[in-house]
């Protein structure tokens, strides 16, 4: 349980897993690659969660939201896998941020989720990614990060 | 052959599979893996294809456009596997929902994709998905979807 | 060494592969999968850079743009893996085009990078690809690239 004890340590709590509300799951396992669904930051207290990037919400608040909803990807998972240490690497994450027709600092905005991953993962975080623009996301929110992750054998 | 079993119980009649007119292909495989290019409605008799989301289609719209790409989707998978009993999981779909600068309801859209792959499917049809909000499509419609699906060995 | 004689025969010389300047990595391989991140057109000389397809940009200018991504892509490929003959497969393509509200022509766009990865790859580079328009672009770029293949084990 090292990774729960690096959650610790950074005084990290995790949030509830996402709970699907259609015909979808929040992960499904193929070979040793989990795939996830699209997550969004969620419903917690206090937080931006209906915002644009370039229009209401900042690079700042981008950031705190993209860092939200890579807590709940990691919740997700440990969800799924039972144990965060089976996580091998994690490989490929796709940032979508919501953002106004000249809001061009997407990277900065995923940096909340990159951040995140190798803080709590170390070099086996270090992923590929592609953040990207989009005119507008479910529910409004600023950023839906998904992501795949590599598990032990 | 229980998945055209089942696709005649249903009622469904597959449409053609897609057919590019470029460089590239419909599917790829590698290993367990099967990619899908990115689907649209095709081109079939009465339906809406050039339309945006909260334009001027409605959730409806949207929803009908993302079944009948999910049906174009399992046609070109039939057409690559031979037989659509040979899928063990649908791993992954990303809805790409064009849309409006207010529209926030992409999920319900691709719930019309989602609906389907589970009713054809069974639990082999839950998936991981994304749905997220593009300021255009190719062509002008409504709904893009790309898939991911595990096949047996 | 047989790709790098193909680029020779085709006059191509490779722009320098792509540097990450946060928490990611510009690619992840696991098992014979290699995936990698978003590439922009990067800051060769003469080139449009920040321009948006339907405002500033015409189709050639963006198949042009394109073709640079998937240079660059290719040059990290090469960087990553050693040697490019180990490529067995381009799997997987995700062109994120930056549209204007009524540009729906992304498929010549990524044109682009499709037909270069067929002229280079040959039929190890026809793909499954899905092209999409996106309000913006990190940087205000005109084309994103991403892309999955598969190598030798």
């Amino acid at each position: 349980m090292k990774i729960e004890k690096r959650l610790e340590e950074l005084g990290i709590e995790l949030p509830l897993p996402a709970t699907p509300v259609a015909n979808y799951v929040t992960t499904v396992q193929t070979g040793n690659l989990v795939f996830t669904s699209g997550h969004g930051p969620g419903t917690g207290e206090g937080k931006i969660y209906k915002s644009q990037l370039g229009t209401d919400a900042s690079v700042d608040d981008g950031y705190a939201s993209a860092r939200q909803v890579a807590l709940g990807l990691i919740s997700t998972l440990k969800h799924a896998l039972g144990d965060l240490d089976r996580i091998k690497r994690v490989v490929k994450v796709v940032g979508f941020i919501n953002s106004s027709a000249d809001f061009t600092d997407q990277p900065a905005v995923l940096n909340g989720a990159s951040d995140l991953f190798v803080e709590v993962f170390g070099d086996k975080g270090k992923h590929a990614r592609s953040a990207v623009g989009m005119v507008q996301l479910p529910g409004g929110i600023p950023v839906e990060i998904e992501m795949i992750v590599e598990i032990e054998d």
